[in-house]
């Protein structure tokens, strides 16, 4: 069902000096950046490497205010990892088998996420309080 | 000098409970599972994918005791995610790289990590809250 890690959400302050960050310590380099004004979030992925079931990436987000879902995590909990995201090759298909076996989806329909991407997010107090996001990439054309 | 998300580390205050769920809910398969004295963990690695840069992770953490970083996490915060791991080409290297760069390293000599690796946690003040661990993973036999 998980195709890979396909990112870890890291929520800080400052995008751009959090980006210098990891390109100076870590020599990451920068694949995407989106403001996403339905999630509040300014974001950046950074990629990390590529696998069978596809790419691997740190994405920094930065809350557009402090009345976001981003915002109230850096009020409460401070700068750190925020979520994790897993590659699933059929969303729609992950988000029926997580109702089916009482996981909350907190999406009910896939929404867009980084670089072209549909997403869902699942109910962290139904994961062992992670906040876990399902990743479908988007389909190539052939 | 980032090969891959090695794995992700979950704090759990009950590691058989989680491993079932994860196992149930993701279709996960466990691939080592081992008591670290010295971290003061009973822990448990779930494959998630394999990437050119070697295999990816979930990492499951029930502390020994309340009086361990990972006790007195779970005391703190509560469950959730408690690191990321890199996995790197040459630890010793990566450590030298970090520490003239200003990031503090809390090992200063690689000690033993999951499956037989050689791990150095970084300080999570010098990565933006990150608890960040680097991981290399142990040399194949020719």
């Amino acid at each position: 069902m998980l195709l890979r890690i396909d990112h870890v959400g890291i929520a800080c302050h400052d995008l751009d000096e959090k980006i210098a960050f990891y390109e100076k310590v870590f020599d990451v380099t920068v694949v995407s950046r989106e403001i996403n004004e339905e999630q509040g979030v300014n974001e950046a992925m950074l990629h990390i490497a590529d696998g069978e079931g596809g790419g691997s990436y740190i994405q920094l987000v930065q809350p557009l205010g402090p009345d976001t879902p981003v915002g109230r995590f850096l009020e409460r909990r401070g700068e750190g990892i925020h979520h994790i995201a897993y590659g699933v090759p059929d969303l729609p298909k992950a988000i029926r088998q997580m109702e089916a076996i009482g996981v909350r989806v907190l999406d009910k329909e896939p929404r867009h996420g980084a670089m072209g991407t549909s997403i869902a997010f699942l109910h962290p107090k139904d994961v062992g309080g992670v906040l876990t996001e399902l990743v479908e990439s988007p389909r190539r054309q052939s």
